[in-house]
């Protein structure tokens, strides 16, 4: 990913810690998978590989090729006005996923995901983990991971219906539509009433 | 699929027949295949294609093994009280998805649409004419197949984050949860104010 200031002789060594480490989250799950275990792989120190690439997630991120800054982009607006959250995360997610560029490598995750069960887990606990669990502790409330889930569930719809099976009139509608349309969706999954299905104390069941 | 009062010795040409149909439906798409050519594929009169499997969207249903019912189920909703159709419309199909055997058809179309154009090409095109566009026309309104892709933007996610990613606590939530949660979502797609980026005259962008 990143080359900025890294000598060229390095770079043998930045793809073997890359190329371990999609062996080990494809091989053992997100959860399982260590830094200490790809460095092994690697036949390096795991120093260098903090080193090189920081925590976990930021190891993942870069062997998976996701773009980085819109899933701290995305933490970073909860601690916003909360009021208009759901139309802000909206607005975001749009501006990341329209452009082609930003989307391959995701796709390439959720096409893993249907057709395999290890990288379903595998997805499924980076999202939980990184981004959802991230969000319900920036929102701080006792039922935040399902409303989480919630938001979660009608973005990867987004994901799906806008750009695999490219249903229209959505797949081509302009971003405002789409913003104001969903953003209060997501709006009252965040901060909403859910429903007497909820009990009074707010609790996910 | 149906099995009865079908004599044994039919059962090779009705065999016969799907065979045809799922070769034409996915080299050729929903929309370009043709009764006629599925049955000069299986060297069968045109007649005898709709006297076993009656009109092109039940030959597809059939050839895909998509449980039929459900989809002449949700159309139906529509023409009881519209206040609570989003709700409705989610319970029905919590209630298919909820079980094991209704979803597996259902979820290798998923998986050929995401790896394949082709295949998402037909199952935008089904979508799009047998479910939505029946929708659409039942709600009459000018901005129906925006409302209606939108509720389909949701119901898709839900298929993805419950029943392949299955993120929790979505995954597990009883059925009432979410129909509580997701089911004013739903409701205002079909019938509410879908804020100020749609016209006036409600028209779909």
């Amino acid at each position: 990913m990143a080359r900025t200031g890294r000598r060229p002789g390095n770079s043998g060594t930045r793809e073997a810690i890359l190329d371990a480490a999609r062996r080990a989250f494809a091989g053992r799950g997100y959860q399982q998978a260590t830094i200490r275990e790809v460095a092994a792989m690697a036949g390096v120190d795991p120093a260098l590989v903090h080193h090189y690439f920081g925590t976990k997630q930021d190891l993942f991120v870069a062997a998976v090729e996701i773009p980085v800054n819109p899933i701290q982009a995305f933490i970073a607006l909860v601690s916003e006005d909360r009021e208009t959250l759901g139309e802000r995360l909206l607005t975001l997610f749009l501006s990341v996923w329209d452009r082609a560029d930003n989307r391959s490598p995701v796709l390439a995750l959720i096409r893993s995901a249907v057709s395999e069960e290890r990288a379903a887990a595998m997805l499924r606990e980076f999202i939980t983990e990184e981004i959802l669990g991230r969000i319900a502790r920036e929102l701080g409330t006792p039922d935040a991971t399902l409303r989480t889930s919630l938001v979660a569930s009608q973005l990867v719809g987004i994901i799906m219906s806008r750009y695999v099976i490219r249903l229209e009139p959505l797949a081509s509608a302009p971003s405002e539509v789409l913003v104001a349309a969903i953003g209060p969706s997501l709006q009252r999954y965040l901060t909403g009433d859910l429903g007497a299905a909820v009990g009074p104390a707010g609790g996910a069941r």
